[in-house]
């Protein structure tokens, strides 16, 4: 069984319910035959590399909230997250582009350690004091934490086009699964979940999605040249 | 769109199936949107790892051919990949236990190297004069080749464990999707084809699973705690 999850680094939600998400993971009983992959979402596209502000900034310019709601808004995220095990720095966090981070995460599902690097990245953006915006050394540090090859993802930085495309398709594929906010979670391309939900609910997609599996369409199989148990079908000699 | 292929290293016909499929996917518009995943499936899983033999001996013993019909059946067999391009060695090639190949192909997998990893397999199976069998110095410089860490490939030669699981795993899911032989080919989990059927076949399955893609059904979406471009939705107070 799959599970695709969209998720932005620059999104508390995802870093909440990713969470949430594992927990219910762990605690089912096929999880040994669940393969997880993350998907690129950008929550702000248009943001440029060099655009880097506070949160709290971009929350009063970008939404017109009062800078005391968006201080609370973080407090109540910091107050979910905490629930969750998970740190949470509330105030002076910055808000960037996160597409050379969505580079980086394809760059590592190549490599085998996607997983790893996103987790990487949510800590480093949401708990530590450092910037993970337009920081080129800062990002090849945290991926090589992830287990990736220094030298690869400076490359990956240095080239613009590199991955760009699988971001963007990435997020092309969104749009048509008609996820508008993220998390967002995809399992056997058949059921899909909106939002961190509880750990409850993650539990009881998994079992929905492992319930049903149906039966494969055989699209031709007469005279199949295969392999089995008694040997290898003889070719006819065309 | 995901395309899981069920095969053996053992197995003429997926090293032929292989090269049809690829013919049908790069002419594929879709190409670049399509995954695939390499699975195992053994012919023979109960031979030991050090039961080594030709591979005309092997049939004339295990399926009662006479060693002429066996040479004619790899000539035919040699024949089938000459026209895919594939070079085969028709005459003293060996058969034995293709288990640890397999574990060394879920390391790849997880190290986004599988691909590379199965066609060196095939090739130094079917076209090199050098046995693979019951050889773990050969195998290791064949994963270098494929571009893994010779220590890793290693560690999961000496450790009898690693990766057994999965395995083993994949051969119960090839059962219980009705697979009988291989190579065995599971688009989107929706669509099988069994056999190395000719391009047309693939690209006519390619082109079904791509139009079927049908809507996700959403498990539940209200009150969603999410991201999107109107700002993160702020949490109730529990």
């Amino acid at each position: 069984m799959r599970v695709e999850i969209w998720s932005d680094i620059a999104c508390p939600w995802c870093y909440v319910g990713k969470a949430r998400f594992e927990k219910a993971l762990d605690a089912f009983a096929h999880r040994d035959d669940v393969e997880v992959v993350h998907r690129s979402f950008e929550l702000d596209p248009g943001r440029a590399r060099d655009d880097v502000q506070p949160v709290l900034a971009m929350l009063t310019k970008k939404y017109g909230m009062s800078e005391a709601q968006a201080q609370a808004g973080e407090e109540n995220l910091g107050t979910q997250a905490a629930a969750e095990g998970l740190e949470y720095r509330t105030r002076d966090r910055d808000h960037g582009s996160t597409f050379d981070m969505h580079r980086l995460l394809h760059l590592a599902k190549d490599r085998g350690r996607q997983d790893e690097l996103i987790g990487v990245f949510y800590r480093a953006n949401f708990a530590e004091e450092r910037s993970v915006f337009d920081d080129d050394e800062r990002l090849v540090e945290l991926s090589v934490a992830a287990g990736l090859d220094a030298g690869e993802a400076r490359a990956v930085l240095a080239d613009p086009a590199a991955y760009a495309d699988e971001v963007r398709a990435d997020e092309r594929e969104a749009a048509e699964l008609g996820a508008n906010g993220v998390p967002f979670f995809v399992l056997d391309r058949k059921y899909g979940v909106s939002g961190a939900q509880p750990a409850e609910v993650f539990a009881q997609a998994l079992e929905q999605a492992w319930a049903a599996h149906s039966p494969l369409k055989l699209i031709q199989q007469d005279d199949a040249e295969e392999c089995g148990p008694d040997g290898c079908a003889v070719p006819q000699q065309h």
